[in-house]
């Protein structure tokens, strides 16, 4: 999928409240973003949350994903599990098929899928689990298409089994020379300060270059940027990414 | 709704595993029964579970129904909970969507709900439980029918939010000489022979009345009847119950 | 148990974070209470979170109370449950075990048992969950005291197994003229001004009257005041009805 | 620990029930074993299940081991996790301390700790998960052995830890020239007529030398032989292989 000129789309991960426990700020991001993956019950997400966090992306014109996860309340879905391909299929054909049933009910719809934490990595590298996914999304609906690490096992399984892939970048952590992420816990990984992240953000919007640790500047393809927003100083950074985008130019729209 | 004269569907609880834990023979019952209330996940029924038995029943041309529940695995659905009718609705859409994204996965689709166990029995007379499932069913899709006891709050808030009710009867229970059920742990609450069963739904599907456990007949709305298939002997019992309706002449066919 | 005069425990809830997600300040409310309720799993509680709020309780030489709950994370314990008695039982000795065995782990030990949200009020009016509380606490160990409502069934059943029972009285919710609470929800049932709230237990633990929301006195029997503590706010006022207590010439110091 | 010559522990799983969900038959294994591993709640066995269990081993004079697990009821503990050690430690002594005090209540108490299913073979070769083991049951209680497969990673961390070891072989699996299990799923993994099970295990407690699938004698230590109960015929081969190692001369005997 060839990106359009100018024109990105910001994702960030919604409804992960659960129950009692309170987490994000849904109402503050989705006035920033234009995609929203919302958990889908299994590593967040309880119903009442999810319907809430749907009606607010109907309400923004923020388009739904399905931020499907392994099962682990527990450990928020940052665990890896090994589990038989049928069986990843059907745990995720059930998370995309509950968050489409509730967002349908709010008057919207899952416009694409997500996985999330650990399932996210695996699938990054892991060509079985990769096909899971995808299957899970074929037999649930094979429009639907599947937002992603480029150049992934996930992307390409998805490609085989016939998927849309949306392609994305990460507004707050860094990259390796080699286009992969600099490892959460070393030196330099997260970009915490608003400005700096922004500035960032719109450089990689307009050149298509990804600026790695090291000083490279390599060439990236993604038609969304990931922010986080679980703390308030990361609303602020969403915020701060998408004002500077606008400055540049570049238009802040879902991808199609 | 006005039952056909001789048209009766058997229904019975599917896909009630989870994980390791086998429960019940559901191949058996779906060369039997004609309406299948599969597990959602909630009080049993992993994914896996659920989706073999949406393509067993989609194979045996069995309608589907959404068997939901509250949130409560390790008791199996069986104990009452008090919660806002605001969640219990979000809990039981969340519920029909996955179950029916799982059976349109397999070519079939949800066909009505009913609701397992302590909710069952808490729609049957508490008002407020009972609206909170008509809105469930009503904010997925108004024209999936309510499966559930007549003359009950269920049936009642399901009218008022304009669904379709269908009533059921009870092959394996006794009633008492008002029309409601003889309570588990009773003498004679429950029926086990196959042959009694037999006979007893025969009569009561030509005769449309209810035999009381005081030799009383009590006039019956009912155009389903739900069979237990938890273990070899109810499998036997539900096909005593469908040969004696068909031998009785009684059509055995799923609803409307 | 006559309570010494002028010796007066505070009691909060600890230990209810779960995972990804947080609730509460378990550090500030350590230095203010004498009496922790750690949460042990069932409604909150992951066994690293619980075990470093063990860590504290010992630290700050704070008695650790076994929190016990209905199995219920999704309701973070707030809904009443039916479940047969033998079975609620097991399920609250398995917790009582488990926070004892970590607390030994961090040189502590369960000093007492206090049932949480629904199963606090539940216990209060109910002979049958309230005898299955006190035959958890028998088999585990009959030297824990039960710390409840006074003139509740939960300190019938206790005195009935020979157990010890503490009195409690609460910081932050109104009384109605017969000596219960005044249900949350209805106007003037939550105190939330640390100085209101403040004053009102320096003049509760000199007096050992409750201020009725009439404007009358009742006497009251209680050793411990439980505070809450999930917010910031809360904190606050704990921390202000600690001081007021102290300037009344009250001991604030754990029951024997 | 060097065996006593000619005496034998015999173990297996038991408690593994869950809620309405039966599974194996600890009655009848009670008859046979000398340890029974009981599950903790985490992969299997509610609060009950796990009482019976306990009261059952007790009756029987059976020793009680620890039979913990990752959290995954789903996945009945087969699917392996990545957590930090500190929270797989305190998700270890949760487990060991709740089935203590279950035990306990029941006069007996743990005895060993055995890992489960997907932790028992992710500790057999990965340090710091075994070192988080050995970490959990130091914190309990030092004196507890850990059963486990000899020459693993879990015997060195749990040696290094101080713990004593019990290594154990496996009555219905089959053996690799190096010493190491047939994995599951290739021809010949598993033993399931018991006469050649006892037969196997009968040679192997006198000679103490493994029998590998291409016809070696593997010099072996073990105390302990693992047999499997979850099936009628696991049953029969569990007693089989006792008849015949009591035949052989064999006493069989739980570990000190």
């Amino acid at each position: 999928m060839t990106p359009g000129p100018g024109v990105i789309d910001l994702n960030a991960d919604l409804g992960e409240s659960f129950g009692a426990w309170r987490l994000g700020d849904d109402e503050a991001l989705l006035a920033v973003v234009t995609s929203a993956n919302i958990a889908c019950g299994f590593h967040a997400g309880d119903p009442l949350t999810i319907r809430r966090a749907c009606a607010g992306a109907v309400a923004h014109g923020v388009r739904i994903g399905a931020q499907v996860s392994y099962r682990d309340l527990a450990g928020f879905g940052r665990r890896e599990m090994d589990l038989p391909a049928e069986e990843l299929t059907a745990e995720l054909l059930y998370q995309i098929a509950a968050l489409d049933g509730i967002a349908r009910a709010e008057g919207g719809q899952v416009g694409y899928v997500k996985p999330h934490g650990a399932l996210y990595n695996r699938c990054a590298r892991d060509p079985a689990q990769a096909a899971a996914l995808a299957a899970a999304i074929s037999a649930y609906d094979r429009r639907l298409p599947l937002l992603t690490l480029p150049d992934s096992e996930a992307e390409r399984a998805a490609a085989e089994a016939g998927l849309t892939v949306v392609a994305e970048a990460f507004a707050d952590r860094a990259y390796r020379a080699d286009g992969t992420l600099v490892p959460r816990g070393q030196p330099g990984a997260l970009i915490t300060d608003p400005a700096t992240a922004a500035a960032r953000v719109a450089s990689m919007a307009t050149s298509r270059m990804l600026p790695s640790l090291d000083g490279l500047e390599i060439p990236a393809r993604f038609r969304s940027v990931c922010v986080h927003g679980d703390t308030a100083e990361a609303v602020a950074l969403a915020r701060a990414v998408r004002e500077a985008l606008e400055r540049a130019g570049v238009k802040v729209a879902p991808f199609a």
